[in-house]
């Protein structure tokens, strides 16, 4: 069975020496954050994510979530108890709220745990995740006496609560959304439809589930201008908080997944349930945008998380796994063969691997440090700059780290061969799970629209100019320290290069022809991916080799892999180019019935 | 549910058009196959795929071969019935040998057989594919009496034949295998031990399953060179071909698999098994290779047919589902949305497939010509070229075509969104039974070895010589033609160009340090992989071109489909020459112990 063991050493370099968390005080919360407590913190939850929540994994795929004949839901053995565990160490509250319990720390230490919580169990960790996703919607749009009611329970997991989007006629498009919500004169609404791919929609490891729920109001504009966001609890919930009669909402059934078998996927019935508006009337889209924006971090998460274990066990099976010998003569001559990870080509994945998980773990922790900033840094600027920084770089996190996890959870799978595809060593869980990520939270390729159509063009590009413009000044300020990261510096620039004329040249033919755009975009968000994760490189780069001297072998480790990505990895950019460059005449050319 | 159209336009224009089969009737069994029987040939079997075959690949999905408690294996609903139809149409036995029974046709026509029973159920095709296997290891080695008891039988599908070649502490390494022979003075032999992963070693379709098994007989030599190739039926044969007792073989579970549940994957237990000497003493790699060889150009069919198969179903999705309009305008203004095919970034999903697929089909079409040709050619020099082709064109064709036919059923589940997930859309399936095809007969990373390792220096590196100087001839001939042509040419001879760089690359890195080989050896594949499609989507444009005039929209689409080849994917190549380039210091610096 795979194991998991939380990459701490790396957690703890990119938060004392490439993002000096330390030296952010100022900021609330930060300072309850101090070293000691963040290695404290990061180790205990490390062992009970290898210990508990891991080896839960397989028990999820194998058994799933499955429905009773009364609507209920009953989570994998262990997963209920494993909850309350990851409750009580208080995992899920990190950085909530301390208005609401939470504990306000930074959500650059939240999203480790979080990753260790993806890694181990994805499945499990969209129960939690979920629910975040729902609090944060609550946090940013309810009213005060709503936040009063409903986030003190979420905060402590009691409750957990859900995102209501999809209908079987609408995923992408919820212009098209065709549940209804009716005013019953008394501020509720009769909330009827059916919502389809509803995560953790119902289960049985907690008191109560808070639906927020994208319906139109009778009456309501045509299209996205007409939807409005509802809270509608499982029960109702009384002015004490005390849990009153059920609500009109149930699970009519399960979806049969490639993959996360252990998160229940529902459909959810909603027949007259009672629902509460959150926000103004037809402005529900807002809310849930605020919600997916941060949701989509978290899944450009699961990406990089999954390649990461999954790395992890194919590391273990190719030192251990003894076949042939190598080609440079022997190297374990007491032994049949020699253990495959003397083969470079098994290397390769490995390293492959290897090198983007780094560079992603550095760039979502990256955009964490953003959003808190984005929320807590006193200075307008820096707000308004973070806030750029996290609507740029939410499409391509989420993208390109699950476009390049899932190639990472493949090749390591195939560092296992024919073991890999046998369903005991648990490698194809981890790839049958991974695949969703590329999909939910909006899919890659509206990611990669969302990049190209909306965040360079919004207000002037100053997004892209102020991201570009930092680049080359961290790129000016740290060239001539050091010969390696002069060249390394020298490839950054030159894909940013590539970048930057991959930008002019969206700037020069999208306005003439917008499917110009579209037919650049998912090439586009990849150059951008490996810009932004050169750029990680080459500041963790800098970090490693002030740190050499240490003895530490973990810097020297860092190098060697700062030395493939500049090497291997960032020379995929030139490609990307070349392909935005094509435009759309080649790709709509086809007619429709010719395929 | 998905369905499946063979795609016997595209199969004719290459049988007739470009490989022009009627030019090589001087070869025996291709008079036999004229336009007209090859075109009524192609339909007959089109429909049974499409209304037989194809509608079981999801039972046998659901279902999987089910092991029982007395050893016998059951397949899916359907399979049974549907093998039998597969025998009495004479599907398996299309180019086997008259003298056993078979028909004797161009082995070029049978490749397209086996490519729609691949696409349209993978599980099953693999029944009839290894019996194949066996058949020409048997054909190619075993004594004519042995030929005589076994081949009739497995020509008319009445019996199947199996590959024996993994225990659990060998794969890719043969020399380690443990199996045990010992001679009986009869000159048979008891064979003992235990082999895993073997398809199709134990099923409810054949009356007798004749498993071939590699074994080491006492005393032999250590290693590769010790050994020796059997024949073990399951049941007994009497000299008279009826079946005698139960031989000492059996079936002692399954594996659990991430897809090809259809497929009975079998740990196989001899124990004291009477086994029939193929063939030298010590010498059963030999005929080993020769099945497996063919065995890999059949897998990488397995890799485009699956792209195939999922693309058909990607596009008709693409045509009905309705989301959101198009960026430049309004498509289908009566209905709420626009099918989602009218978006550049799912045509290019669906054109990448396209792309691929059709090349894959042309190159796996073009090398099972050269199979023809290097059994049937009337002279040696012909004979000896396909010999040469096939063997350099082998690893390139098992490895690029299922990478990228992995690649093309993952992008045809995206194309699908959440749906694609969903079991019930069958897209997983396609997605899952696929992965195995990058890891059976020989993983991909074995394959780039071979390539590098094996068939660039052999013959002094005749092969890759003849083949380069090939293309090369034919862009001379070809060239001012044609406008287009001409510029896809100038692509084509420039990615050439960097696959004779990296040839040369390897020629002046390889001999210091074999590492350097192992590390650029995917990274050269790939680039192989690029040229030839390259070669193979030159020659089609020429033919399309010569016939754009006849009207038929078929050319018109396939020339739409060159551009998009020349414009978008050889660009590749140049990233790969990158690779190949770094070479092994970077890939092999890392201690062991930290990964």
């Amino acid at each position: 069975m795979p194991v998991y063991e939380a990459p701490i050493r790396d957690m703890q370099f990119l938060l004392h020496d490439v993002l000096k968390l330390q030296n952010y005080s100022n900021l609330p919360g930060f300072a309850d954050a101090d070293k000691d407590t963040i290695d404290a913190f990061l180790e205990e939850s490390g062992k009970w994510h290898r210990d508990v929540l891991a080896p839960l994994n397989r028990v999820g795929d194998l058994e799933g979530a499955r429905r009773n004949d009364d609507g209920s839901v009953t989570t994998p053995t262990g997963f209920k108890d494993a909850y309350k565990q990851f409750c009580e160490n208080g995992f899920g509250s990190l950085a909530m709220d301390p208005e609401y319990g939470g504990q306000g720390l930074p959500v650059t230490l939240a999203y480790a745990i979080n990753e260790m919580s993806s890694a181990a169990n994805q499945a499990f960790a969209m129960y939690p995740g979920l629910s975040a996703g729902a609090w944060r919607a609550i946090h940013a749009a309810a009213s005060d006496e709503q936040k009063q009611k409903y986030l003190p329970k979420m905060t402590s997991g009691e409750w957990t609560g859900t995102m209501n989007l999809t209908e079987p006629q609408c995923g992408t498009d919820l212009g098209l959304i065709r549940t209804k919500a009716v005013p019953q004169g008394d501020g509720t609404y009769k909330i009827s439809g059916q919502k389809i791919w509803i995560s953790a929609g119902e289960h049985d490891m907690a008191d109560n589930i808070i639906h927020l729920v994208l319906a139109r109001i009778e009456g309501a504009p045509e299209g996205i201008k007409g939807i409005s966001l509802f809270i509608v609890p499982k029960f109702m919930v009384g002015d004490d908080g005390s849990l009153g009669e059920r609500n009109g909402v149930s699970c009519g059934g399960l979806e049969e997944k490639m993959g996360i078998h252990g998160n229940a996927t529902c459909v959810m019935n909603y027949d007259e349930a009672t629902g509460f508006l959150v926000g103004e009337e037809n402005k529900g889209m807002r809310a849930m945008f605020i919600m997916m924006n941060e949701a989509r971090l978290g899944v450009g998460m699961q990406g990089y998380a999954a390649a990461e274990v999954a790395m992890q066990n194919a590391a273990a099976f190719a030192r251990d796994r003894l076949q042939s010998r190598s080609v440079t003569g022997v190297k374990a001559p007491d032994k049949p063969a020699d253990p495959i990870i003397v083969h470079p080509d098994v290397r390769r994945m490995l390293m492959d691997t290897r090198a983007f998980v780094e560079g992603a773990r550095a760039l979502t922790y990256w955009a964490a440090l953003h959003e808190d900033m984005s929320h807590k840094a006193p200075d307008e600027a820096d707000r308004q700059k973070s806030n750029d920084y996290m609507a740029l770089l939410t499409p391509v996190i989420k993208a390109y780290l699950t476009d390049k996890g899932s190639k990472g959870a493949n090749d390591s799978l195939q560092v296992f061969g024919g073991s890999g595809y046998c369903e005991e060593w648990g490698m194809s869980q981890f790839v049958r799970d991974v695949r969703i990520a590329l999909i939910y939270e909006g899919t890659n390729g509206i990611q990669a629209l969302d990049l190209v159509g909306r965040k360079l063009m919004a207000e002037g590009g100053r997004y892209w100019q102020t991201f570009f413009a930092e680049i080359d000044q961290w790129c000016a300020d740290n060239k001539g320290t050091n010969d390696d990261l002069d060249a390394y510096i020298e490839k950054l620039l030159a894909a940013k290069g590539e970048l930057t004329e991959a930008t002019q040249w969206l700037g020069a033919n999208a306005m003439a022809n917008f499917d110009n755009a579209g037919a650049a975009s998912t090439d586009y968000l990849h150059l951008f991916g490996i810009v932004a994760l050169g750029y990680m490189w080459a500041m963790m780069t800098k970090e490693a080799l002030e740190h050499e001297g240490s003895g530490d072998p973990f810097y020297k480790n860092k190098l060697i892999t700062a030395k493939y990505f500049f090497d291997r990895v960032i020379v995929e950019s030139s490609v990307h180019l070349a392909k935005v460059k094509t435009g759309t005449s080649t790709m709509m050319e086809l007619d429709a019935e010719a395929f």
